[in-house]
């Protein structure tokens, strides 16, 4: 089955978004061993649209639109695909009814152009919407197949994942599986990773290791093609055995997870709670860890206390200390950790002090951070002096905090 | 002049790297005022470019190529150009010089496939490459222009802004130049503004007016045509002018703005000051705002109150309040606005309570938000509801906080 990714869209041609669609299903795609031939644009004109879908129709099997699906009048690709393969488009009532709640639930006043959302094409089957109100379509016809998705991200990614992949996988003829698994690793580089693991680098055939730098973080994929997937899932566990010997310390979790969801799983594991004293951070460790549905278990809260008449006054960090290390210091750090986890009454109280830049402050260099992490059995103060930009040095200030409480949880276990 | 823009490379069909050369090389063109109607992506097979370079030939005046000019044996971008027009490549001695001199400065040793860069098609024009070794190539043949630049973004978007850009305006018959202006709005829906501006936005062909739903807003592109860029100015801003009459309140900035930029620029000009009182957003508002460098100015911090004990021991919040109405209520997010303003002598205290998802909380469906805004004049609150995801409904939340924080003192301006 050879694909080709379709984007409608005018502002795609005007160059406002890049097309970061046809990358993602791209690579979904390639997860599911289907080849991409082609990406074509074009732009909300019927008579373009048209020769580009008779062009990808002489040439490929499988062709996935994405964008103009929404109420206005720009939006023409249903109807312009259902004018070149001569098929109606009817209303579909559970995708009315979805756009109705929508509005409903929202109260906000329907238009009129919002009932066109609701039309399909005839034979279809329905893709639907959960983060949005156009639905999606796949269709099957004269031996090639057609995929239609909206084009925000945000409603197309969920779309392909859960319904758009599994109509796919479901018509695709018994190929010999890969098994993948991806191990995530924190606080160690790319190049020290594969120079760690070189050997075992080189020497796998099946599977095979293949290092990957992601957002701060580095991955592992391992990948084995056996008949059966028992096999396959057996060769992965041994060889993971092979890695875990040398850097299991780095080793956060598999696949799709992130530090906040591992150190979330392991305190509600061993039913302890934690909060935050924030300043360097502003929120942004409170704001990771209930991102996470059923946070209310593990976390309490943050006081995030950007200036220091807030670290005295809510949070009681000593006049002196500020006065005479400052704020960016290891014994605020401490205090911070220290009383915030007192204040809110958690098992672990965990704090973020430092300088995010661009300029310095208090005379230390931007990047200059100490996180701080007070439980029963005493209070552990992380230094640590980061490159990069405000950003940057903020969110791997997350991610270390993250980590090491993460670490200290685990090693209590 | 109709353009297109080709990329070559298995990377992009793969789903590795977004085609951000296209993104680029079209936002260029439409300064250029140069039409682009198509953008294709194939890879690097030259069967599958030469049909490329076939259906672009056919409807197309302006050929840009991007990729495949590198020294590797997957590189046939010009190969596969050059046999189609039945032209011969030549080695060109400025860019063989230039990469003789690349490999001496960086001492590394040149090997035989790196000559293959210096060869160009017969007859073209040499667009060099100041940030890497494959020049790129200008050609008018046969009534069509091709333009062949290099892949990597560093190398191709300096090519594209000293040479191919000045390569194409003096070819360019006297062109009117087209200016842009982008309005971005929050809190309406793409189709109740378009519905709103229906007679502005038919009546409009230049300027025209262009509506793209973002990332829960909305924007509107105004474009203009004329010989003078003043003359464009000046009816952009009559534009402008009739869809402020209409839909101003909902207009908060231009171009990249923000809404937590506009906020804080509104907040320093005026010089007030704000904290944050989060249960909902678990901190995101303060991480948002500090986000920004010289937040300190305007933000003091927060009392993240998850729990519903830090909401009275830390915040005040009245333990009757909470038994009888719950902490998503109207009356809760008017105590913690008016306690987090109090606690932490912000001119302004806003909060943030309601369910999250993905189900209900204290009998409230999954989207009851409330929000307060609290400063010397008194506290409002306002209420939303909300579909979506988790994450959607708090992110939402934010950007209402801002929004709501925004008109406030814009207002009191």
């Amino acid at each position: 089955m050879n694909a080709e990714i379709i984007a409608v869209g005018s502002e795609l041609l005007l160059g406002q978004i890049a097309n970061t669609n046809a990358k993602f299903i791209s690579s979904e795609l390639a997860d599911l061993g289907i080849n991409v031939f082609y990406h074509s644009v074009v732009g909300d004109n019927p008579r373009r649209l048209e020769s580009v879908i008779r062009t990808a129709q002489s040439r490929s099997d499988l062709l996935i639109f994405t964008g103009g699906l929404g109420p206005t009048k720009d939006d023409l690709t249903k109807e312009t695909i259902a004018s070149v393969l001569g098929r109606a488009l009817v209303y579909d009532q559970e995708a009315m009814d979805h756009i109705e709640m929508y509005f409903k639930r929202t109260g906000r006043a329907m238009t009129e152009n919002n009932r066109k959302q609701a039309l399909v094409l005839e034979g279809c089957e329905v893709l639907p919407n959960r983060h949005g109100m156009a639905p999606g379509m796949a269709l099957n016809t004269d031996g090639l197949t057609y995929i239609l998705l909206p084009g925000p991200p945000k409603e197309m990614q969920p779309m392909f994942t859960h319904f758009a992949a599994p109509y796919l996988s479901g018509r695709l003829p018994g190929k010999e599986p890969i098994v993948s698994r991806v191990l995530r690793f924190f606080g160690i580089g790319e190049s020290l990773l594969e120079a760690t693991l070189e050997d075992i680098i080189d020497e796998q055939s099946n599977p095979t290791v293949a290092p990957l730098a992601g957002n701060h973080e580095v991955t592992l994929r391992l990948s084995a093609k056996f008949k059966d997937v028992n096999t396959a899932e057996e060769q992965l566990d041994v060889l993971e055995g092979k890695i875990r010997e040398r850097v299991g310390k780095y080793l956060y979790g598999y696949g799709d997870d992130t530090l906040h969801k591992a150190a979330a799983e392991v305190l509600k594991e061993r039913k302890l709670s934690v909060s935050s004293a924030e300043s360097l951070t502003g929120g942004w460790f409170g704001k990771q860890l209930t991102d996470l549905p059923g946070s209310s278990e593990i976390f309490k809260g943050s006081v995030v206390c950007y200036t220091n008449e807030i670290k005295e006054q809510i949070l009681g960090v000593s006049h002196e200390l500020l006065s005479s290390e400052g704020a960016v210091s290891e014994g605020c750090a401490k205090q911070m950790a220290e009383n915030v986890r007192r204040l809110t009454g958690s098992n672990i109280g965990i704090s973020f002090t430092g300088v995010a830049g661009p300029g310095p402050s208090e005379n230390k260099d931007a990047g200059t951070v100490y996180i701080g992490l007070a439980d029963s059995s005493g209070t552990e103060v992380f230094p640590l002096s980061l490159s990069g930009s405000r950003t940057s040095v903020r969110e791997r200030s997350v991610l270390y905090g993250m980590f090491y409480l993460l670490s200290k949880v685990k090693k209590g276990q």
